[in-house]
């Protein structure tokens, strides 16, 4: 099973309606696959123009190292010259904070990733919880 | 005015659509604002990988030049070099083919550009037009 | 079905009996997933240093354009500018010849692609089909 | 003495086999030569799609400073401006942690290094220095 376009547009359209709800900032929304390759983005009006790379970078982290932008955040606090020495093999293009969820089927394989970026990272990942639900998938922050 | 989610989200809907219409394979498409930045992006099902990049690649020339991909291709053409030594500044981002389509309102301001990648180029740069059309828009191909 | 650690050994081993067998020089197989994602790597004693670059350059472009090292060779002898221009936006990792060949399964899905290096093109594209052949896959070179 | 494909395979498979016989999380595995090139590598089932480059940066970080990653953690320790630096002068190719293992014949040369990741760095060690002694040289983690 892929994640495809239809589960990203539901993860995408589910991830904003709930930042709306919650009166997040403007959100931005990636859904990488699992090679790290962008299958849909959406940026709310009102954010910065640079929030795709930012989103990407979230998600990228999670799909390239297996595991939520929590976990690589308590990695990187644990031995920040590791991160940061990862992230150079990486090209700089893993940002390893929350908001970067690991997506996986009822399985528990890895189909993909999400990237939210506009608010504080924890309801950035919040949101991209929500919208992951809504496709009936797990997340894993 | 800026181009906004709601008629980026038109534009790739009639994009893909004209597409399928057409019996072209697998498109993914991409909506860039003013300056060059992802507004919104989806690759359907079956396209290879990597098309988010080329995707954006037409549509960033497209903005960065301010003239559509056939343009692009035409001054390519004419000057090889030129193009390179252009493309090189801008880190290797620009891919001069036609596909990268400019949008511009109906006063002919620049909003942004749309990169469609998937068929042959001409039939790429059909579907961003008609993706254009649909949000009643310009588009330079 | 992921190409899998078992599949790239066979088709690795394969490909480097193929090229022994039909005399050609040390060779140096690279067995990429459908991300574009090394799974496994080996290059022959006798092979140049930097045979890991070029055999991954040949399946990493199989793999994010969807078309074999031959398909991408002759788009780029059609539009050397385009190719070129592709490969910036992949940031140079792209090598568009043969010995870079596609992997499907029997359903025609992309599993992933193999990379082969070190003899003529068209020798290292004879040994990358054997190695995916031996595997019991579809090769596109 | 160069390490050659042989000894590459007897310590890739070592390496993974003590992984698994100690429980630990799928490993990933490459063998560098004395130059820093990769001679083999594979990545294990359930290993992230990123684990070729965390292996090659421990590797490659022990070839080019002639250090195991264990040294290399205490001197970024000591001074983390220095290995970032350093780092950068190998375009942030270098990962300074357990896992990357000097590989050095009984006279003491340098004929490469090994890189594991994918469990803890120091689990990630121990079995690449498990792969190294079942290839009858010695490793310095």
């Amino acid at each position: 099973m892929e994640i495809g376009i239809e589960r990203a547009r539901t993860i995408i359209a589910a991830a904003l309606a709930a930042g709306q709800a919650a009166g997040m900032k403007p959100l931005s929304v990636v859904v990488l696959d699992a090679g790290g390759h962008p299958v849909a983005f959406e940026r709310a009006d009102g954010a910065s123009p640079g929030r795709f790379e930012i989103a990407r970078g979230k998600a990228y982290g999670a799909v390239m190292l297996g595991m939520g932008g929590r976990a690589q955040a308590e990695r990187a606090a644990q031995g920040p010259a590791f991160m940061a020495a990862v992230n150079g093999a990486f090209g700089g293009r893993v940002i390893p904070v929350p908001g970067g969820v690991l997506v996986r089927d009822a399985n528990g394989r890895v189909l993909g990733a999400v990237g939210v970026t506009g608010d504080t990272s924890d309801n950035d990942a919040e949101a991209a919880l929500a919208g992951i639900a809504a496709a009936g998938l797990h997340g894993e922050a």
